[in-house]
């Protein structure tokens, strides 16, 4: 039977935040404990982030040790999943190239999250080559590790389909060799798209509107404590809505009816919170006191054990070297097999030479 | 002071003809023994041919000993020379990745080079990605190798272009690691575009119009004898056109004045004979039945060498087996001053975790 193989990962160009934790990284956690998956590739994709951050690699540089730290706070488990680091796996770069032969200028072109994000950069007409090719790239990264399973948003759907392409072609272009990947796209959907505090859509660093995994205590309770709500629900008696609340919108990530029990058992889960905010009554100070609870409670375990790794960089160090390690001998195999399926593998093929010999003699 | 380095190559897609000979095999030859270069490369370019030959690797595969025999008949000294197969060099695909990033979709459409190719080609809206960004791989080819000088016809001007952009850029933004090429152009105007013997402007294999190098004496003389020439030339008597005459044009690239006292003593040179055919009164049969003589005295030193080492292939193996590790270890060389210089080299720079454990202390 065939194994089942997880890739996924994340540009290292800040530290990670709650948006990382419930949009993908707890669901990642619960993958690689769920002991479904003979192997979990994690990639710190550095190389992918420097094709729009080229001329400031030290920021990518600085952030890759930062999110190996969030990683192993969250429970990602080095000896259940390997992480390594993208640019220290040359192989990715050669798939990539081989590849690039197989898909078009104009599929490239019509790829709507490339489109995206092109908008999103205010690139224009000056975009990196490097990024304008990055779902090729990804199919590289995908297919190196054999990988059956990426877990992603609904936005990186056209990605994987890029890459399913690429299988498709290449196993019918030089015969079966690659692996068919699939996506897993979340089961919460209101994990996909967590808005920053202020409630914009986009979480950022320049917006300063994260909470971080590696934030202390009070900060977060601080953010929490000055979220966006509903600018219209000005006394306590006033009825407040819950679209845009990004209060409301946090709780629908976070909290479960043990939260209440807990934190705020007048209320017997989100829909009676909910009802009271809507009719009026119910103070924005209250909702945001019982989400910081409830934030507490999930991030205060992650923040401990990052203290922990923080106090040995080497250990991480060496799990990321190692991962690396890892990962490269296995896509080096991979490498040598697409090679022999172009037959460019002159070298060691036996059957190279013998065909040379048979055909001048 | 600086070495003088030479990186030039050929795509493996067919056997090399005298139109390759006299527009670059022969200067080739002479730089190579002028003594004037450090280092020479060489470079088998079976990945760039793949580019646009996907879906026939074969084609390039079974090109791979022909051009190498084509290089060796030539007069190309591997002890002097390194050849080497492009796609040995995985090296080169990593340059090529992190170029990608330095370089606008919007600069590689501009592209006079590409721009004609993909029109030669016919490719319109289906151009691969691959030979879309290949200009951006010859600056990894031209870069690996810390070439100063490129030899090549005018039309390659643009891609020289693109390769010195990326280096000033690289250096620029990551500091002087790049070496600055040049482009060597041809000193003979006549040499640079040598029709087939039909008189079309391209030698085609598919056109059956090119003298290959490795061709038979009778062959050559047949086609020779078939060559297009004035078809207003009708009686010998009749004034005859030079523009367009394919056998003058074979005559302007390959002979000199000693051929004529050798083979036709009447005409003390080129000017002579052409004179006499302007005014009337020469027949094409003796000045094909003249330029016959030319080529064979040119190609027959040329097939008696190929003849020798098609009875040792697995000596030509050896040099290409050789060449390419030796080229390998060079472009590796290369590819760590890069990442180094990039700072992407975390594994093997001691700084970066020295940095980091100072950051989390």
């Amino acid at each position: 039977m065939m194994e089942k193989i997880i890739l996924t990962g994340d540009r290292p160009t800040g530290k990670l935040h709650v948006g990382h934790y419930v949009g993908s990284l707890k669901r990642r956690v619960e993958l690689q404990n769920s002991g479904e998956y003979d192997k979990i590739f994690i990639m710190i994709a550095d190389a992918q982030a420097l094709t729009d951050n080229a001329d400031n690699p030290a920021k990518i540089r600085d952030n890759i040790m930062e999110v190996a730290l969030d990683y192993l706070s969250v429970g990602i488990d080095p000896t259940k999943s390997n992480i390594f680091v993208q640019s220290h796996i040359a192989e990715l770069t050669e798939l990539s190239f081989y590849y690039m032969n197989l898909v078009t200028v104009s599929r490239l072109q019509r790829n709507p999250t490339v489109k995206a994000e092109i908008k999103m950069r205010n690139f224009e007409t000056s975009i990196p080559v490097g990024f304008y090719t990055y779902p090729i790239s990804q199919a590289a990264d995908i297919t190196a590790f054999k990988a059956t399973t990426v877990p992603a948003g609904e936005d990186q759907m056209p990605m994987v389909e890029q890459t399913k392409e690429i299988v498709h072609k290449f196993n019918s272009v030089y015969g079966e060799t690659l692996v068919d990947p699939k996506i897993l796209l979340p089961e919460n959907e209101a994990c996909l798209r967590l808005p920053g505090i202020d409630g914009k859509a986009k979480m950022s660093k320049s917006l300063g509107n994260c909470i971080y995994l590696s934030e202390e205590e009070a900060e977060v309770r601080k953010k929490v404590m000055s979220m966006y709500t509903d600018p219209d629900h000005i006394r306590i008696e006033d009825p407040g809505k819950l679209e845009g609340n990004t209060v409301f919108t946090y709780l629908d990530a976070f909290c479960n009816d043990d939260h209440f029990a807990e934190y705020l058992p007048e209320y017997a889960n989100l829909d009676e919170l909910k009802a009271h905010y809507q009719r009026g009554g119910l103070g924005d100070v209250k909702v945001k006191k019982f989400l910081n609870n409830v934030l507490q409670e999930e991030l205060s375990p992650i923040r401990a054990r990052r203290k922990e790794y923080e106090k040995d960089i080497e250990g991480v160090y060496e799990i990321l070297k190692k991962g690396s390690e890892e990962a490269q001998k296995i896509a080096a195999q991979t490498v040598k097999e697409v090679k022999s399926a172009m037959k460019i593998d002159y070298f060691s093929d036996p059957a190279f030479i013998e065909e040379q010999k048979k055909k001048f003699n």
